[in-house]
């Protein structure tokens, strides 16, 4: 079968053989790139050869089926088992293969508030994991509680897309200079989180830090990079003893590793390919006619 | 004499006899679209007629005399008192009239990290308080510990131009239609930033809140202000009972005192030209020759 999770900036395509990833290719056809008479041909692109050798099933996954993707597939509320997210798919009209694409999920966060996801629950059930804590870090972090293969509750954190627009939009960005990351000021800017006086606060301290001499540059980005993290990662985690398994490309896992395990967590990371093996399971789950 | 109060986007002038304002203007000229020999001509422009009706003293303050300005004046260190700014003040190169800057204030937060200011000295010497906080909001909002006349400590809060950067430059763009402040909106601000979760999450909460059909896309910009206002005032606010001088202009003003009042604080408002009479007060002390 094929696996697609579709995102808002990055299509990510998984050819599955007996839940083996044996092939994958990506595109930068993000659905804010598409409108909906795009997607069938964008698909096509991606994945032709494998429909030429064959496959003739595909499951599509992520912010592709919002109201701004290629068919809106309605939220499946809390709490959400895969076998329930299974029987949730739907149908997508596409020649060649029979294309069916999962839900997103309504629910709350710890306060009631209301939450969505697409795409992260199949990163979810990729894993093997029934009860647990997972953060999925980017533009839109994501925390969840899983209980007995469950998701049961989730917040969603800005923290990537903030950190894009104060570097880039505030006074901040004359104390950066795009430089590779450096892990002593990141450090630095996760410990601050952990000080009193709130993130707003910290935030000015970048450019305090740099006026008194005290932050380089070429140290500013990775600072406010492990400011930010620090903060989300202090505001998320439960009461130690806590354990966390993330799920990121490495870089970011890195990060988020490094900041978690700064604040008294125990780190499992995950790849981030584990979508491939989620879409293959919902797909099994879900009784393809 | 002439007080001028001259920041990065706005100049204003005041001319003060006895201590009393008996005119003012307002100009756009502010540091930031002027060169270093651009700032006589702009300070004649602005009070010419003022100088030719006799007035031959013109005390400046705020980034004026930053490194960006018209001329670099060191920070005075804190604890820092009004004679003691007064004795530091320093000669500008002007004709036509005695021109003197006021020095910039260094201090720390309560952890000890480096602060600066530029302005706001003579806004806080404008008033009577001997003894408090002083909460100047704006772009970088200053929360000012004072004591026996005396700023011992200040912390600066980035949270006008984080406002203004998330507004503008993340998802929560789309949760926005610029319309008139919604008062309910506000308070629903405020009180979120009360509850658990931190900030980051509590941002993506905006665009949650609009998907869930839960926020007006008129309450949006509303909210957004109250939670971050909500989240400043709640890290910078001491334990109650909790008294706060808040110098700045009424609109402003009267959005900061709802969201302490809201908090348990107490509050004294103090209008924004509270620089006039600051400025008035250092050119006595400085003995001008």
């Amino acid at each position: 079968m094929i696996g697609v999770d579709w995102g808002t900036t990055r299509c990510r395509a998984y050819r599955m053989h007996n839940r083996v990833l044996i092939d994958r290719r990506d595109s930068d056809a993000g659905t804010l790139a598409l409108a909906p008479s795009d997607f069938p041909a964008a698909l096509r692109r991606l994945v032709d050869s494998w429909l030429s050798d064959g496959e003739d099933r595909v499951l599509l996954a992520g912010m592709v089926g919002s109201r701004q993707g290629w068919v809106e597939a309605p939220y499946v509320p809390c709490p959400v088992s895969l076998p329930l997210l299974a029987q949730s798919v739907i149908a997508v009209p596409f020649s060649g293969a029979s294309a069916r694409l999962v839900p997103g999920v309504a629910g709350h966060d710890a306060t009631g508030a209301p939450e969505f996801m697409r795409g992260e629950e199949a990163q979810i059930f990729g894993t093997d994991i029934t009860t647990g804590i997972i953060c999925l870090p980017g533009s839109h972090s994501k925390w969840v509680a899983v209980t007995d293969g469950r998701i049961v509750e989730f917040s969603t954190h800005l923290t990537g897309e903030a950190y894009a627009a104060l570097r880039q939009h505030t006074i901040l960005a004359r104390s950066m200079r795009g430089a590779s990351v450096d892990l002593t000021a990141f450090d630095a800017g996760v410990a601050r989180s952990g000080e009193s006086g709130g993130v707003l606060h910290h935030l000015f301290g970048v450019r305090a830090l740099a006026l008194a001499d005290r932050l380089g540059e070429a140290a500013g980005e990775s600072y406010l990079s492990g400011l930010l993290i620090g903060h989300e990662v202090r505001a998320a985690l439960g009461p130690p003893p806590a354990a966390v398994h993330v799920i990121a490309a490495t870089h970011l896992a890195d990060l988020y590793a490094r900041a978690l395990r700064a604040c008294g967590a125990t780190v499992h990371a995950w790849p981030d390919d584990t979508a491939a093996l989620g879409l293959c399971r919902i797909a099994e789950a879900a009784s393809w006619s």
